[in-house]
């Protein structure tokens, strides 16, 4: 088992395509720029996609679930297993990612790789047993160093020959596991970034700091080696979509980021990979408070702000016609020479 | 000719449908508020069109396209045949609104109510040939009182039998129209809602706010008479959307308002019929800058930010898989009972 294949190139977008797409924009029968974002976004999803028309026929959402020691510290309003009962959820279409990806089209793929509930046997989802979940890590890492590399695989092999990937997760107390990371990676205190995840009411979120803190102090700090940091803090469903935004950028997939736990797994994935940021779309800006100071951190804009905290890809899936839209704009708009329109006044 | 249809009655949102989709919201699974704005959008949407599971099946998108006098003045970036020209594209399918409407599934309807080029016998235009364009509002009012009023009933007789409405417009000079009307119900001067429109640069902008302070300080203010004040600055597309507005709140449907121009009609609309405010769902913040202030006086808060800046109805176009995923959302996922999934800790 070896980590080698994390460091394989990054592919760089096509600069040809987007020159192209960029001079197509400025054809297309509408103001210079009234699209807004919408055009910039098709002109590096052309890059990205190495065409100067490009089309997000294949879609995938792949939803990594994986329990948390940490979990027991009382740190999420919910018990530990929703986790493996949520997964069941998915794979009979009722939650909340299920409904949407059907809405779009998109090939929804579920893989657990070890929650505290047994989901063997359920139709439609992949088990990997990694464990029956991390460790509590404010007494230990959460994983082992095999279980960190399966976990990263898994995520890797996910990903598959698809235009976009949508990487969801669903673990209790991850939300917990992604603001340890992301203090760590970022140097900023937990009380900067804890929130209420699904939903703790003050006393929950002053626990939550006080058992972040409780890790941040117990580990050494070792931000600058971000894989020791993710083993560590982590989960196995956040380093599955570490492995898979790596994978990603390998193979040329673009990638719509959901909320906060998978942005903190892209700021990991690109301080393994800086120029992965190249192929990182950002979705929505998420009601938990300490997205905000991730989505900086990462210099993101994200497309949407509609107060959601649901994970699971939720968010992505909801920013996805937008990327649509910019696609199918760019591509059956007529130009003013097509449609015998004046251009702007001499 | 009369108005009197204007002040009929506007339907009251359903208040016991809106009811039990707040309760079906408090039983799907997901942490309560987690979806954000999707659940409210789903609740409103149940007491609008009077079901427990809201559905936007059929849509219409109604482009109204008329000329301006004022552009005479040299308010916009482009000429003025480009109204008729746009016309044309949307019919063709080559225009940005023709583009999203095929998309989505969205019945287009185009309604020329005047303009300076000639779009007669092109399919799929409506022509209602109220003039070729308004008069220049600087130095006369815009409309007649015979013109004003078959604008306004082009645009009633547009809605017809949907679950959703989106009006759009076309016509060069109308951010001018737009913002004078603006100024004039919110007692506001030119220089702070006045913007590039379609692209004016600095010079530009100065000689559009000189244009419309002349025409406020030629007017009457009849701030409190707003059919008058729409008579006198306004165009026939914007007050086409007036009436279909008002028309949606008094038939039962809801509406999806586009852009600056959309939301002073809106604005307009409800000075006219203040509980039309119920009807009226907002669906992005354009980069036309008096369009925060108009849409904080109607205390709107838009779904999107995307820095559009086209009208036709497109920003309300791409807000529109929004409003169909929170419906999707609130039918089709299952419930914590449903899928045997345990609720929040105790």
């Amino acid at each position: 088992m070896t980590l080698a294949w994390i460091d394989h190139a990054i592919r760089q977008p096509d600069t040809a395509s987007m020159e192209a797409a960029t001079e197509r924009q400025a054809m297309l029968t509408k103001p210079p720029g009234a699209l807004g974002r919408l055009e910039a976004l098709a002109v590096r999803l052309a890059g990205l996609l190495g065409t100067e028309r490009p089309d997000i026929a294949k879609m995938a959402i792949c939803v990594f679930a994986g329990d948390h020691g940490v979990a027991a510290r009382g740190v999420s309003a919910f018990p530990q297993a929703v986790t493996a009962e949520m997964v069941k959820n998915f794979a009979r279409g009722g939650a909340a990612i299920s409904v949407l990806a059907a809405l779009h089209g998109a090939r929804l793929e579920i893989v657990n790789l070890g929650t505290l509930g047994d989901t063997s046997g359920v139709p439609g989802v992949r088990n990997l047993d990694l464990g029956k979940g991390t460790r509590d890590f404010t007494a230990e890492p959460a994983m082992t160093a095999g279980q960190l590399a399966l976990a990263l695989e898994a995520g890797r092999d996910a990903v598959g020959n698809v235009d976009l990937f949508i990487g969801g997760e669903m673990g209790i107390g991850n939300t917990t596991s992604a603001t340890a990371l992301a203090c760590a990676l970022l140097n900023l205190p937990a009380s900067v970034l804890a929130g209420p995840g699904t939903g703790l009411d003050g006393d929950g979120v002053v626990r939550k700091i006080q058992v972040i803190r409780q890790a941040l102090d117990f580990h050494p700090q070792v931000a600058d080696e971000p894989l020791e940091v993710l083993r560590r803090l982590g989960g196995f469903e956040i380093a599955a979509l570490v492995g898979a935004y790596i994978h990603c950028g390998q193979r040329g997939v673009p990638v719509l980021v959901d909320g906060f736990i998978s942005t903190v797994a892209a700021l990991l994935a690109t301080r393994l990979q800086p120029v992965l940021a190249d192929w990182l779309l950002y979705a929505h800006r998420s009601a938990e408070p300490g997205h905000r100071r991730v989505l900086d951190a990462l210099q993101a804009e994200p497309l949407l702000d509609l107060d959601m905290r649901l994970g699971e890809g939720s968010g992505a899936a909801v920013a996805l016609p937008i990327l649509q839209q910019a696609c199918a704009l760019h591509n059956g708009m007529a130009t003013f020479a097509e449609a015998a329109v004046s251009s702007v006044s001499e």
